[in-house]
């Protein structure tokens, strides 16, 4: 058997917790020696790295005696301590903070793998992007990142592999969002018809907790250009920010300025009805065409273009007839020809992004 | 960099001939010193294992005095010919030969890694499953076999991926034969109609290569049944062999015992539209129903159950929208809930079927 690996998670939210139920469940599953959450830390104590923190048990492993306390450590610091670990180790990261995932190069390049659901590492500026593969490099640690689109969904390991064995990608087009997902399926669903207005919709699925704590978050867009940016630059091309390509916000403009504070949140959801028409007219337009409209996201490989918002589908495509709120993502390559290669299924929730992660871990146990 | 891995190819026919193009543009390829066809087998002279066989020139290679040329060895002399190389070793078998899959566990316990794309291996008798993965325990080897099922699709490691996290796969179930798929799409498409007689097309598929040689050995269901074998298995039941479970067989059973011979094919054909009327019965049948007939395979976990045959679907569902020759495989899990993970595309041919050996190459490269 090979060597014990040694394993920090940072973040206990929702995937978090998701993921710590399915490590205290896994065979052979590496040594967790560090939990971190926003302004508490629970360390196995140095110099042995010994005893592990119990997955199972980590709300109570902190009246542990035998484990270290601390308040919240420097993402340098904690890089230090798995850097120094009798072993490999993995950093988890089950945030979506943007500061952690610039810090990702401090933990490769000093040999720590990392995996991640937190798109933030890959999908903002270029440069970090760069930074991270080649800090993996420097440091001969690895970092996979599944759990980034679609969830748990085998989206990127699959244009991992398209790429990786020659075939020649040429379009990625999809639905990305779990949330607009739902909204336009229950909105303009492809068979029988709603009547439903567009901010009930968006309501409804405020209410059963669909959308993020802000709706705004799913509803500009901004999700799902992340997504594209990372499946476009896994494809080849060099996207510089999710900002630098169109996108189409669903954000009424007239709205657009309103705070993010809980009044704001609370003043949009109040205003939203106000602008029913416009999402009315555009349903309407689309059912006169015989089709339904749908929030997608595409990728031109060829022509170097990507593109995140609105487009109308024929009522007996796949895009159209997806349930719930799934995803569905479409590789055309030279290879697969006319017929693309297609995934789909639910690309949201805590226990299937956890189990990209999971997967994701086991993957990068067996290579280290 | 990690030392050299060795490689050994069995099989140059169509999928032979593609891996072999993928992998001569594979970056950091792995040493090729072994190519065996039927009676001939091209090897880097010992004890240095060196020069190695250029994958893109291989058919002129074995021109060159720098190598050495042989008849058939034994699966025991290829399996000591790779053991003894001085680095990890992978066999790759693209044959479709039960004779050497048998002789896997050879390999296995020498050490010697196994990736494939023959179903021979992991679908005939339990003992023989048994075997191959406790040699390659005992061996520290790996066994790779993605493109067993479905192709280049990502349907054997997302299986895995779900089992291996602490999933409940319920159910799988879908369209596993390209050739069937052909055939059912055209003799009764999901939207518009189709007056063809069913002998005619599959005379169609048959002259444009879609069928084997034999169509006989796509009508049978067997290779259905097998790649349902290997998904049941890696699922948890315990499958004894690929006929110990229901095989709805699409041969006439007054057709059954005309011989496999050149003569018993043309036979085949040329009495196949005797049949007609029986399968346009079917189809009416699910006509009438509002549906359509496909040709699937399924899995029920909790049941112990699998079975292969006609089944009738709603016009507007995945299985009965299929395009081509695709396949589509849906896994119904605990964490997915009442919308499957669904993975569809091309799931025969070629350079798609190359492509699972390519990426199972890859994968056991990284791990050795």
């Amino acid at each position: 058997m090979s060597a014990p690996v040694y394993l920090g998670i940072i973040g206990v939210g929702g995937v978090g917790t998701a993921f710590l139920q399915q490590l205290a469940r896994l065979p052979n599953a590496p040594k967790l020696v560090l939990l971190a959450r926003s302004n508490q830390t629970l360390l196995s104590p140095t110099p042995s790295y010994s005893p592990a923190i119990p997955a199972a048990e980590w709300k109570t492993a902190v009246e542990a005696p035998s484990l270290t306390k601390s308040g919240a450590l420097t993402h340098d610091e904690i890089a230090g301590y798995l850097a120094s670990a009798p072993g490999r180790s993995i950093l988890v990261d089950n945030t979506s903070d943007p500061a952690l995932a610039s810090s990702y190069p401090i933990f490769l390049r000093r040999g720590v793998s990392v995996v991640t659901p937190n798109k933030k590492g890959f999908s903002s500026d270029l440069a970090l992007w760069k930074e991270i593969f080649s800090a993996a490099n420097e440091g001969n640690a690895l970092v996979y990142h599944e759990s980034t689109v679609g969830a748990g969904l085998p989206v990127i390991s699959t244009l991992k592999d398209l790429t990786a064995t020659g075939d020649e990608v040429t379009r990625i087009e999809g639905v990305f969002s779990g949330t607009l997902s739902f909204l336009f399926n229950t909105f303009a669903p492809a068979s029988g018809s709603s009547s439903a207005k567009w901010s009930d919709v968006v309501s409804q699925a405020k209410e059963l907790g669909y959308t993020e704590p802000d709706p705004r978050d799913d509803l500009n867009g901004m999700d799902v250009a992340r997504k594209l940016t990372i499946l476009a630059r896994i494809a080849g091309l060099e996207v510089q920010s999710p900002d630098s390509f169109p996108i189409e916000s669903l954000i009424p403009s007239e709205l657009a300025s309103l705070p993010s504070s809980a009044e704001g949140i609370k003043e949009f959801m109040t205003r939203l009805p106000e602008f029913d028409g416009q999402l009315a007219a555009i349903k309407e337009g689309a059912e006169k065409a015989g089709k339904v409209v749908r929030y997608v996201g595409s990728i031109d490989v060829g022509k170097k273009e990507v593109r995140v918002g609105l487009q109308q589908f024929d009522k007996d495509s796949a895009i159209a007839g997806l349930k719930g709120s799934d995803n569905i993502i479409s590789f055309y390559t030279r290879r697969y020809g006319s017929n693309p290669l297609i995934v789909q299924g639910a690309g949201a929730g805590g226990d299937v992004t956890a189990m990209g992660v999971t997967a994701d871990l086991i993957k990068v146990i067996q290579r280290l």
